[in-house]
């Protein structure tokens, strides 16, 4: 049976908290041991660009996110870690696609019609502010994908749309060039963890309610200590199900860990020391790869490294790929 | 003084005629010997591949197109010639120039616009049909332009949207980022020769009058005898400012030659002799260009030389450019 393909692409915006921990790196992370798979885990630095046009904040993020992937250890021999800007074929395929998608595809994009909803409800011209960045980006996505024939692509279900509009690029293609791309299928897990955030609600950016992954020890000590607790004095039994120190205990523990907590909230345990010791076993699972994380943005050129080794693992995929597609719309010929 | 930066996109599609010969290769081939600019032409395949979805059609032209400039003399050595496709920091430009595009400008493109009404006068939906290449190619040419920070573009009269669009997004993106584009002008020349075509109309594709530029002599005197004439007799005067083959000869001959068939005509001279003349006025001027160009096509290896080099004349701009716009926008860093 041959391996299955399978993509990730991570956004190179903000400084991960640990909700994206929980719920996306550290399952990702995971992955990135199965050999079963031949997966591929890239920064989505053009992507960056369509809403990010401060430069320093672009690269300072794209270096941060690599960090914190490495710090945490992804394993870069067994997956393709690359940054989407070494992989010139990507944006020349994009034109490709571009070329074959309808303009009506477009049209029908959530975040696209989000925007021009909003332009409406402000009285304002449908397309005001919007650019072509963000107009046609599932066109990028769709050659993110399709550069590397992935299969698997596993993403929220905000982002299907993203997949179904890159099957139907990839399906137009073929009929008219022949079979090249694989149609990639969404990998839509609903049991992802969600963590929540200092306020009990989802912990999100949005929301002013993270806690910063790589937080320094007190700082991290500090966030914690800021979840919001109700006024039960110590020796009151408190319920482990509405609290949200609970809930991330529960997201970093073992089960026997979480049954042990859920006794000694029973049996009345103080929120300060509960927030001791969710402290600890958050620092003891990250306290390493936080010490990773700072060496490795003290010496970027490290980074760079991995990225470079990583740009021509994905390019030796890419690059004879490419060759074949511009023979096939007739752009090169290969004798 | 510094050169201006002179830069002309070749279409490939189609094959070449008289009216293209005369209208706008002749002179860009007159313009090539000119070492007071620099200039660059380029063979426009990622463009072709927007009304073209046959690949054997979109090579060979491609293939037609370039051997057709090398035979007439294009002088490669004085300037940069090369096929956009060879270009791989083009694409990627056009993504940096996406997100610094506003979706409004496009919207407002004659070529978009005409396809809009179109589809409403058919009742249609207004994006019916249309691909997001042909809504989305004012910025590729845009990219075509300020990937080699041009300051000069000859162009048609309908092309002059384009290059205020470029001026546009150039603009957007100095804004942004820094002073990185020199903002292009259209050179209109509305002297531009236009040349009939077999029915008296001006020659275009479109209206299948044309005289293609490398027939085969025999069938290059067959169509010059299809040019529409009157029926005056030999000996009667002639009008030449209304005759279509006094028209063609006159956009071949020297002014002395000109006079001469003038008076020509206005003495009597049979349809029948002015074709014969006018045959070989052309074949004479064209002749040896054919054989060059059916030499070419013949060792199509020899026209991939010249490219090869054009490309990596035309790198040597646009790679370290690109590598600052990297820099520029942030996902590159220069140290």
């Amino acid at each position: 049976m041959t391996k299955q393909r399978v993509l990730t692409g991570i956004t190179t915006t903000g400084t991960p908290h640990l909700g994206n921990y929980v719920g996306a790196i550290r399952p990702a992370i995971a992955a990135s041991q199965d050999e079963g798979n031949q997966s591929f885990y890239f920064l989505a630095d053009y992507h960056a660009l369509i809403k990010c046009q401060d430069p320093e904040q672009v690269h300072q993020s794209t270096l941060e996110i690599a960090a914190t992937w490495l710090a945490l250890g992804l394993n870069t021999d067994n997956v393709v870690f690359y940054r989407q800007s070494d992989i010139h074929e990507i944006p020349e395929l994009t034109w490709l696609l571009t070329c074959m998608t309808g303009k009506g595809l477009m049209n029908r994009a959530h975040a696209y019609k989000a925007a021009v909803d909003a332009n409406r409800a402000d009285g304002e011209d449908s397309d005001f502010g919007i650019t072509m960045g963000l107009y046609s980006y599932p066109i990028l996505m769709a050659a993110d994908i399709l550069m590397f024939n992935a299969n698997m692509v596993p993403v929220g279900r905000d982002q299907m749309q993203h997949i179904e509009m890159a099957r139907d690029i990839a399906q137009r293609f073929n009929h008219h060039y022949g079979e090249h791309f694989a149609l990639p299928q969404a990998v839509v897990d609903d049991h992802v963890a969600v963590l929540q955030g200092l306020d009990g609600r989802k912990m999100s950016k949005s929301y002013g309610n993270t806690i910063p992954l790589f937080l320094a020890e007190k700082q991290l000590k500090k966030h914690i200590n800021k979840i919001k607790t109700n006024l039960l004095e110590p020796g009151e039994p408190k319920d482990p199900d509405t609290s949200t120190v609970f809930q991330i205990w529960q997201a970093f523990a073992t089960e026997v860990q979480a049954a042990e907590m859920r006794r000694e909230f029973e049996e009345g345990i103080a929120w300060g020391e509960a927030k001791q010791r969710l402290f600890a076993l958050i620092d003891g699972q990250i306290g390493e790869a936080r010490e990773r994380y700072h060496a490795l943005l003290a010496s970027p050129e490290l980074i760079e490294e991995v990225l470079e080794k990583g740009a021509a693992k994905a390019r030796a995929y890419s690059a004879p790929f490419m060759e074949n597609l511009r023979h096939a719309v007739g752009i090169r010929k290969i004798c």
